[in-house]
């Protein structure tokens, strides 16, 4: 009796699970599979790459997250706007990417970058600057500079 | 002639963009207006406390942030099984949660966790071990012990 094997696209991230420490898969095959959701986007995490402070969640779509990769200056997809967003090409702010991480089943993505002034937009070096303390939810820490724009 | 001020809801966590650090509002009252997703969820970003290391990415509905509020373990809600994902359950390897946080539009949370064992069913510290390397996609870290589930 012939079992069926669980059918996985070739070059799916999910390949590298038994891979040892230095192997490696062909980023473009890996790429053309990632599986963006139903409005063609992925959650994107920005850490400080020497500091480990998390700065930022946002999405990218598949031109943003290739243009991040060509450019090396991140850009993400702005829900709100509903288009391409060059971090910081108005305040200045940008994020300079150390490196690209994608998480085992390649549906959420880290950033290690190196940012420039705030991350943010309310002048704050990250956007999690909001604490859950007992009953109240406390600002944790100061603004630097505001933007106007992000 | 009278201007238009934006309308923001009651508490909503826009409102401590301009507050100091120590001034807070009241949770319960944020909790309410969190602009959960048209799935109900909001993405979580669980971080080991001391290390600084960014672990995965999950998602959470408001019955997951509650309970995880309640209990100090974290709490997810799984896309692929559509029910309450206790981390850890089955593997034993659960997150204590130390602080939660929210971005300034209150659309991502940030978990900083003590983590027990592996935080990846792949048995890695974290599900962030695929480095973008060139033209490749490259692992970067050893599996410890792997996990039937997670």
């Amino acid at each position: 009796m012939i079992q069926a094997l669980p059918q996985l696209k070739p070059w799916m991230i999910e390949q590298a699970e038994l891979l040892p420490v230095g192997a490696s898969l062909p980023w473009e095959m890996v790429f053309d599979s990632l599986p963006f959701g139903s409005d063609g986007l992925l959650p994107a995490v920005a850490q400080q790459y020497d500091t480990g402070e998390v700065l930022m969640l946002a999405w990218m779509n598949r031109a943003a997250l290739r243009e991040t990769l060509a450019t090396g200056h991140v850009c993400y997809w702005s829900r709100s706007r509903a288009r391409l967003w060059r971090k910081g090409e108005t305040s200045g702010h940008v994020q300079h990417l150390r490196e690209l991480r994608l998480d085992c089943d390649g549906d959420a993505l880290l950033l290690l970058v190196e940012q420039t002034g705030p991350a943010c937009h309310t002048g704050r070096v990250s956007c999690f600057y909001n604490a859950v303390r007992g009953n109240r939810v406390e600002v944790i820490s100061p603004a630097m500079q505001r933007s106007r724009d992000d």
